[in-house]
């Protein structure tokens, strides 16, 4: 899922999405919360519409952004205290409220608020947050119940750090609730890879494998391999869109890193195998003219380049896994990526 | 003419100007000779090539860019000793050299180099930059003749501020060389409407009818409609593009500056009676949201619908002219936007 935080996917237009191919988008309530506000959303007629959308949109609650926000949130057992990274001013989110704003934007799958904690963390810090998110699930199940869960889906968001004992009391807990999909929060946070790893693994025997299983915040190629042979469904990350913006472009064969000046004169499209509309129409060499020169053209070309290298590379997996080929593919994927350029 | 000034047209993507029907674009030979440099260019075949445009480019002499420059430029006899506005260093150019680079980037229209001055200067430094001006042109078209005429057509730019007299010596020394059309430069720089007015009035019968005639810089509706009743042919102006990134959106009833609150929840197109991908897609609620969460989705909307505005009024320009109803056409356009939204 390509990262639309504001309601756009920064410098691609939906037509350029509907290009690439894009299914499902993902927003967030926190940002669209502040800024235009619920009200002009639902005035305009939903967020579909507003932005001019017409596939699926998932939102996040908003409790990952509470995170973000580090000092500028006080978490109760009420709801989140914090103070809004644009303007200062005061808010208050409940578990009931989230779940009204994001039924009120009319995505068309929703999540639980939760309380997510950084790495490292104290154990026991990392327990009562995961408890409290269990809490808040079940709240805002009710809520979503309440407001008409016709409307659209709810996944429930699992805590627990890396503590696998932690995180099978957060699985067995939401499993009791029984929601539409399963998302594991709280990872790619600044643990160990081989820490995420583990409890990738391990939670994967834990969730239904008829509902969806999202992994929230991964990007990396290497960990998006392990949590598909693992057998999750779902993935969001800035990393095309934002590496993008910061002149970093995937290729097959590694990153490029555009501003270098061994590019000046490369007349070599990004990447030699993609079909995308940058690749077949535009040189490094003038995309380093772009980024260097800064001009609003790199951000639209690089991110639309870096979306159709990510989308590309998941339907070649799809293809694998349909194919019983997904194990090869993996390893030939992550070989030529690692041979650089 | 959209500008591109340093080989993009800001925002837009070449095939979002395809669409837009742009039948010619203009560079700027001193932007894009300090970056990303001429060799550049040239390595990457072309400046059609590199920036991957297939219809004509217009580039500037680099004259009017020099006077922007103000005290970090020195005009001498031989040429422009000037420090870059990038990092400081050190460049000379003259008409000669002027031609050279734009001849090394295969524009299809190449300006001469000329020496423009603010308004209000001297009388006396006006024409002695106007016959400097006319100096230096010569001087132009003996290395366009030198380097191949065959490859590009080369336009002569008149000066000589409002002094009518000045102009008239400017334009028949311009005649004397026969170029293959002419441009008005040092116009809309500052000085009252009426006397660019009349200036554009006297010389239109001082110009050939079978040659291209060109005013440089202009962009306002009022001065366009001016311009085209003389007779003059071609034009460009940053305005629409410069503008659309500012928020200040043109419409069939005048502007539409978007940060205004009162767009906050107005479901309206910028423009009711536009057919652009943005006002058939978005409105100005979310248009709003865009320009006041700093959405680089943003100055892609708002500078595709204004070139779009300006391209489509220009088609219904040319069509009244065939139809014997400019007259009438401007009146009415005039007349609507200044009634205001």
């Amino acid at each position: 899922m390509p990262v639309g935080t504001q309601g756009t996917v920064k410098s691609l237009t939906p037509k350029d999405l509907e290009e690439l191919g894009v299914s499902i988008l993902l927003a967030n309530a926190y940002h669209i919360y502040l800024q235009p506000g619920i009200e002009v959303v639902k005035e305009l007629g939903g967020l579909h519409r507003f932005i001019n959308w017409n596939g699926p949109i998932l939102t996040d609650s908003g409790g990952f952004q509470i995170y973000s926000l580090g000092v500028l949130a006080k978490v109760k057992e009420e709801g989140v205290y914090f103070k809004s990274h644009l303007d200062g001013s005061s808010h208050f989110l409940s578990p009931e409220l989230s779940i009204e704003i994001q039924h009120s934007l009319g995505a068309d799958i929703i999540m639980t608020l939760d309380h997510c904690l950084a790495y490292p963390s104290d154990r026991e810090m990392i327990a009562e947050a995961m408890r409290r998110s269990l809490r808040w699930a079940k709240r805002s199940y009710e809520e979503w119940k309440r407001l008409g869960p016709e409307s659209h889906l709810l996944f429930g968001i699992s805590q627990g750090g890396v503590y696998k004992d932690l995180r099978e009391e957060s699985i067995e807990g939401l499993l009791r609730i029984d929601f539409s999909g399963y998302a594991l929060g709280g990872l790619s946070v600044g643990e160990p890879k081989e820490k995420m790893y583990e409890i990738i693994e391990f939670l994967s025997f834990l969730l239904p494998e008829e509902k969806p299983r999202y992994i929230m915040g991964l990007g990396a190629f290497d960990d998006l391999f392990q949590a598909i042979a693992a057998g999750y469904d779902m993935f969001d990350c800035v990393l095309p869109t934002r590496n993008a913006r910061n002149g970093c472009l995937f290729t097959s064969r590694g990153k490029v890193v555009i501003k270098h000046s061994k590019y000046n004169k490369d007349p070599r499209p990004i990447d030699e195998e993609c079909g995308c509309y940058t690749c077949r129409n535009f040189s490094r060499a003038y995309l380093r003219h772009l980024f260097v020169a800064k001009e609003l053209l790199f951000p639209i070309l690089a991110t639309y380049h870096n979306l159709h290298f990510y989308l590309d590379t998941f339907r070649k997996i799809r293809q694998a896994i349909a194919k019983g080929e997904f194990t090869e593919y993996r390893e030939r994927f992550l070989k030529r990526l690692n041979e650089g350029d």
